[in-house]
């Protein structure tokens, strides 16, 4: 099958990495050797100073391989004791997913539910809180990958923190991107991975945590592989993973987090990923596309739009035109509603997604649907 | 931390892998993409032919996230219902690991046990499963990587078929580089990875099975991140993974099984192994090193070798002369045994042993550990 030289990937990752973090991974090393193990000791320390913590004020970095539902299904079976009660809170196919994986190990899961295009209402959190003194732990995504939304994670975090129960963030597509403390929003868990907004290539997933947190998690794990009470334990042992790790994607990993710092850290990385998100919102809707989000929900890591009702489009059409330019987009994630998503993290900066726009033009025009001369309709309230 | 240029890697993995193989790293692939799954697909094809086998003949090909153990705790706890009763054969810490997670599943596990330096006896397994009907399925590990010991996996099959229990085989260290069929050996799962004999790199798994014994696992999975049925089926459904696939490593992967087809396949990568090994067992002896294994239980993936009794020796120093080489070795384990092991898979050829051997004289001699005349003693009665 002939190769592309030179992809683009538009999606919520695996996504485009810079052509030096590739590279970081042409050198093969033993995973217990000294060299190897700085490594880890390095992306532990990186990780913490992106979540705005440290080892000194209480918390820890464990790394484990597989994807992040991996590290998502470790935190919960292994903080959660059997006989605990997650509240789970839902607003898109992720915090669905927390749901079916607390359904998978037998735990009386409630769940709190808003429609996709809204957030989570921290004030309901607490009031279920208050109703319901069996709920243990709160957990919620903070960028919904399914749309883009980014729920208030400080807000639900004090409320949690005030109502003294554990709180869990997925904080998959926004952790590195997003600037957040684990302290100030009370975080006890939280779960991302190498292939997002910090840029690594795939391959392993990681949680920060609170030190007395975590060490609560011992004899809890239902899983050997997804025990996160012995995975730390084992780093804190002896630098080394219990079992084989991704030594390559953790030395793409290492020099991935070098480049946030050159970048000026998170806030670097928002900025750049946030222009890219305004030229992208620009342009898509000058070319008719309606989001699926209200704005002021929208984060500015991934969006989705609304198929556009000319019956000349066809999904599966449009993705395989721009494919064949080099352009990944990825498909929508929400249920009945026909849409689309577009990613704009990664090694991408407003001239890739100026270069995307150009080719959704042309490709519109090739399939023969309308463009509108019109600006679209962007109505919150009837999205 | 300075970096050695170019280090080999005599583990068990990760281990040295061609530079071909690494720079098919150097591409970032969306994983929904055509251009992905399509090498998915011939991956899948390929590790069944490996295997000995094809979809036609009934057996099918999943990958997973994850190191070698996330297999095979995928594979136990998917295939092995709550109430029944796997027997686990032991002969070295890979065979008490699956053991580990059978306690972990609760499983009702029996083990029977052999010293390390003892094949397991196949009569002795029919014998087991005869006095006790309970007994749903057998679990063995091919080649103990504690050891390099090679178990004989297709007379215990036989002897498990014909009593018509499911089987289950960690082939981690042997898949690739010692000819097995699935079906001459009657096995239901086989389990290994990419960063063994395959020599691909680190980041997933995966299991061989008979197409029956995968569609029976539906619904048993403690698990939704190690549901091998679900895993399979979402493979199966569009191609593509459940959760994010560690798309640079499946690329390095794709090539590694090129390169395994261009040397010859399983028959080709064997001889060299076999001459790797031929090489390090005549030099490591003559240098009056003593094999822990008897010659007739040995496999040629890794050896262990006792501890020379010279108080000058101490391994932790020997080791890191070695590493300062580049050249980086394995420590036992091995219980009470003072032991370490060399691993000659991986892209090693018998000239990378003979500079091993070279490099392991002069540290001994820098160490004043006394280096043997007379050949050593080789007793596989009193190893």
């Amino acid at each position: 099958m002939a190769r592309q030289p030179y992809k683009r990937l538009f999606t919520p990752g695996p996504l485009t990495t810079s052509r030096t973090v590739k590279e970081a991974m042409l050198v093969d090393l033993g995973s217990r050797e000294d060299e190897f193990i700085a490594v880890v000791r390095d992306v532990r320390q990186r990780l913490l100073k992106v979540g705005g913590v440290s080892q000194t004020q209480g918390y820890e970095a464990v790394l484990l391989q597989g994807s992040g539902t991996f590290g998502i299904e470790a935190v919960l079976s292994s903080a959660i004791p059997p006989h605990d009660k997650p509240l789970i809170l839902v607003n898109g196919a992720y915090g669905e997913r927390m749901l079916a994986i607390a359904a998978r190990h037998g735990l009386a899961a409630d769940a709190l539910r808003w429609p996709e295009n809204q957030i989570t209402d921290p004030a309901a959190v607490q009031r279920r809180i208050e109703e319901d003194p069996a709920i243990t732990h709160v957990a919620v995504v903070h960028s919904e990958t399914s749309t883009g939304l980014l729920n208030p994670i400080e807000e639900i975090g004090s409320r949690v923190k005030a109502a003294r129960r554990s709180f869990i963030v997925d904080a998959m597509s926004s952790f590195g991107a997003v600037p957040l403390s684990l302290e100030s929003s009370h975080i006890d868990f939280l779960i991302s991975s190498a292939n997002k907004c910090l840029e690594g290539v795939p391959g392993f997933c990681f949680v920060l945590a609170r030190k007395e947190s975590l060490q609560a998690c011992q004899g809890n794990a239902r899983t050997l592989s997804l025990d996160l009470f012995e995975q730390w334990r084992g780093l804190e042992a002896n630098g080394q993973f219990r079992f084989t790790p991704p030594t390559h994607a953790i030395l793409a990993f290492a020099q991935a987090l070098r480049e946030l710092d050159a970048e000026g850290g998170v806030a670097g990385r928002a900025k750049r990923y946030r222009a890219n998100h305004a030229a992208l919102m620009a342009g898509m809707t000058s070319l008719g596309f309606r989001p699926f989000l209200p704005p002021e929900h929208q984060g500015w890591v991934i969006s989705a739009f609304h198929d556009p009702g000319d019956p000349a489009f066809q999904f599966e059409e449009f993705y395989q035109r721009l494919a064949r330019r080099g352009l990944i987009i990825y498909p929508g994630k929400l249920g009945q509603i026909p849409c689309f998503r577009i990613g704009n993290i990664g090694r991408l900066t407003a001239n890739d997604i100026h270069e995307l726009l150009d080719a959704v033009a042309a490709v519109l025009q090739a399939m023969n649907v309308a463009v509108p001369v019109a600006p679209p309709r962007l109505d919150p309230a009837n999205p």
